[in-house]
């Protein structure tokens, strides 16, 4: 019944064949069918791929032998990171390439994770006194054109519609990147007085950047998101606005995602193209690279002024609007599976994960099938009942082993095993897909609805602070407080983040960038304690540390 | 406090101006600030609309104040059905123009009324085993092209991206109009044997069709819409699903948005581009012209074999699978709307309305105002405690009179007023929306949670199937049962729907079309019992009748 683990085994045969991303559809890896090529992913044409993601000699039918045949089979994330990466998105069947370079189908696996994250977030931006509306995502080209850093931000990846209804466009459309300009243009209808303020908006959208180099979920050519525009009276609120906004990402990241990000404001250079500030979460991945999770703009009146977005105050002065704006993204996907997962694929934080308990039953003889499929369906009906997301695993194509393999590297939270002996103690099997082996496994948890719903909602709390535990202590020991250059540039040698007071140029801060790779991911809000610090580079007074890292 | 309704006033002073579509700024109607332009909205050049819903000439102090001094104002709807459906757009604000011609920003309150459409029809969809994914938008143009009918329908209708990040493309991109091309190009990549099928999924998505004529909400350039797709191993099961969802989309109707709609399959020539069988739920909107709510398709193998979708059946033969797709959009908020509304504005269905209970607080004197609101808020809080969704308009900048109005024009199915005197009673004054003046309007409802909980959801509930019936009643009154062209002729010139037995040829349906306006909506699928019937153009035998009718 306890067969030996599938994914060590291949595994083995994976560390046989490296390097992997350079063959995405190699042969000598008989079960890899699906395999995400980054290579693919990445191609700088517009071509539209055939079907990169299945051998083209296959022919229909031997395909679809093929695919009966198919096992999960993850790169081991310590051997490559990135190809560990896209099987484990191939293979847990979160997304899929689209035929245009850069695209990504997002499918129900992957999509159920972006609910969550959804419906989270959604219920808080409501409860914060945000609507949600819906922007067309055609923008006139001469808009972007009016705030001048925005353009230059943003004016290299734009897509431009330039045919409708097959005629020539008198003016170029821009398919929206991001909302700020066409936000202003219907502000300036909608506000009039400080009555009509502050106007608190959200929306749920698809946006569009020509990016160069993609990755799935990471980084998309067309990726999903919230975008929350604000118009405020005074300087003040908008800066609480854009804080609020900032805190609720980083509680929704510890607390729902298990990921330890570390919230902060970001350079000069590093801000948002339109923005006076932008706050970020700079989130750890596996490989020690920093992901920027979510943003939080506080854009002043820089857009206001642009578009003349105007409001009369109490006194019957005409004033500018102050306003914000942020954003989470499909990104997010990407950060928990670098985050959590390990070499036998995806891990998921149980608040976040589309199915929280798997059951499989496991019989031999027909004369027990009957009996364990009875009792797995009553433990289910018991499980959901309590509102957990659970499900049942009774298909019979499969033996119970691979089961196991397939929804550990699916990443689901819990497992429980309900055998023929079991059905006769009336008790079942749990193990934690974060604690491998016979150690995350308990015996005997009674069927009886009063103990097995509290065991199971204890055991996914557990399985939650866990994995929030782990990364906080894999974050903690790959930071490093430097004092100097040469120790920042060693500390990112290392492929770790440094920490260090800051105080420089801009200038000296690009040479960082170009000489290290790595970039200011953020000025932490949580500043060490203690006296006057001097910048780690010119040795000049300096107020904050700032959080220097290499970044997707 | 019982003021004389300002709408009744005002739609006086509208009356004496028509007709209003020819002049959608008039200075002559004072208050009428927000009034929409289908001139402008229909506008074919692709010019970016300045500001069009404010007067030019104001500046913004004046705009400003002119803004306080608003009231909404609507034509009545016996007068211009169009300017009284783009008035109640505008005033109540559900959307408001985008910059780029046909394109519509939906605000707020109109956004709820999209939300709870999707709430019900997204837990139904997952209730009958449909999982949500995400489809890029941009579609190569050769895709578009595989199918030869659907490249036919909506070829002249694309919007295209020909630049991406600074360069021409080498493949022409297709913003999505719809998804099947795009669905089957991974569809054969995910499916491969019977055991993969069915396959059912559904997204929540913008799509653009760049349309000539648009109006809010009817038909708009950008729209969003849910798009269900799903595969199948036999022709018989695609039957049952797409005959399953515009089942589950005629309960919606009838049950949620109170909206008699008809039920039925298209003609062969109103069938989708690329579809087997069309089915579709017809709506009598208050001018009698017929709106397309909701469509399901059987499409057959037209995709399938297109894009070569197959998959290995029980005995090892490749099949080309069977597919549906079925779609609902924002076009039923404008059914919505249209179905329901009246002179004083919008009237929601309980059901969808994103406020069911407006509680308006009235005082007189400033030692009055304390317990009056304090009493508003215990109300609303136990309302809101019973799943009610209740709004307490305690603004000190208007009369309760013109609270009245106001939300009446937005439609809230309920009002409760509370005044000094129901303090002291422990009682509330309850308002249908539906009803109007005195007979709508209770005294004396207890304040007592147990007591005024029972007493709004029963009239919730009353709202909700009254709406039902007064569309029921309507709908059935403006169809007329006809046996020959020339009774169609005259129910068509009369603003009515014909009903008749049909089994004519496409180019008598076609000439039907040209000489009344009038197209088939559908076959219903109630049809009259009884005797061999007629067909009512060439007198031969007809298996069923068709409805007729003028349409948005």
């Amino acid at each position: 019944l306890r067969i030996p683990s599938l994914t060590s085994l291949s595994s083995a045969a994976a560390a046989a064949s490296v390097p992997l991303r350079q063959f995405p559809l190699q042969v000598n890896l008989p079960h890899a069918v699906r395999r995400f090529s980054a290579v693919n992913f990445s191609a700088q044409s517009n071509t539209v791929e055939k079907e990169v993601n299945s051998p083209a000699t296959e022919d229909g039918s031997s395909r679809a032998k093929f695919q009966q045949d198919k096992d999960p089979v993850i790169t081991p994330r310590s051997q490559d990171f990135n190809a560990w990466y896209l099987d484990v998105i191939a293979n847990a069947e979160l997304a899929d390439y689209g035929p245009v370079r850069g695209t990504m189908v997002i499918r129900p696996y992957g999509y159920a994770i972006w609910e969550a994250i959804q419906e989270y977030l959604n219920k808080k931006f409501k409860e914060t006194g945000h609507s949600n509306v819906y922007f067309p995502q055609f923008i006139p080209y001469s808009f972007i054109e009016k705030e001048a850093s925005h353009v230059e931000g943003f004016s290299p990846e734009l897509a431009l519609v330039t045919i409708g209804g097959g005629k020539e466009l008198e003016e170029k459309l821009v398919v929206r990147p991001t909302s700020e300009t066409i936000v202003n243009h219907m502000f300036t209808q909608w506000i009039h007085s400080y009555r009509d303020l502050p106007l608190m908006i959200n929306q749920w959208v698809n946006v569009t950047r020509w990016e160069m180099r993609t990755k799935p979920f990471v980084r998309t050519l067309e990726f999903l998101w919230q975008e929350g525009h604000t118009a405020h009276a005074t300087q003040d609120e908008a800066e609480k606005e854009a804080l609020q906004m900032i805190d609720m990402y980083t509680k929704f990241a510890f607390e729902q995602a298990a990921i330890p990000v570390i919230p902060g404001r970001k350079s000069k250079v590093e801000t948002f193209a339109g923005a006076s500030k932008t706050y970020t979460i700079e989130a750890m991945m596996g490989d020690r690279k920093a992901l920027q999770a979510g943003t939080s703009h506080n854009l002043g009146q820089n857009f206001s002024r642009a578009f003349e977005t105007q409001f009369t105050d109490e006194n019957g002065q005409r004033q500018h609007v102050w306003q914000t704006s942020w954003a989470i993204s499909t990104r997010f996907v990407g950060g928990i599976i670098m985050t959590h997962g390990d070499d036998a694929g995806l891990m998921l934080p149980p608040n976040l994960a589309p199915i929280q308990v798997i059951i499989v039953p496991i019989w031999k003889k027909e004369d027990e099938r009957v009996g364990v499929l009875a009792a797995a369906s009553t433990v289910k009906a018991t499980l959901q009942a309590a509102g957990i997301k659970v499900k049942v695993d009774d298909s019979e194509q499969r033996t119970p082993g691979w089961k196991f393999n397939f929804w550990e590297m699916k990443g689901v939270p819990l497992r429980i095993e309900i055998g023929p002996r079991d059905v006769s103690n009336k008790s079942v099997v749990v193990s934690r897909r974060d604690v491998p082996g016979k150690q995350g496994k308990v015996f005997g948890i009674s069927m009886e609805s009063s103990v097995v719903v509290d065991y199971v909602k204890t055991k996914l709390a557990e399985v939650q602070s866990s994995l929030l535990k782990a990364a906080v202590s894999f974050r903690d020991s790959n930071i490093v407080d430097v004092s100097s250059y040469e120790e920042l540039k060693q500390a990112i040698g290392e492929g770790k983040w440094a920490r260090g007071p800051w105080s420089a140029s801009d200038e000296e801060e690009a040479r960082v960038k170009e000489e290290t790779g790595a970039t200011i991911r953020c000025f932490p809000f949580e500043q060490p304690e203690g006296t006057k610090k001097k910048c780690l580079m010119t040795g000049n007074p300096a107020d904050e540390v700032a959080v220097f890292a290499k970044s997707y």
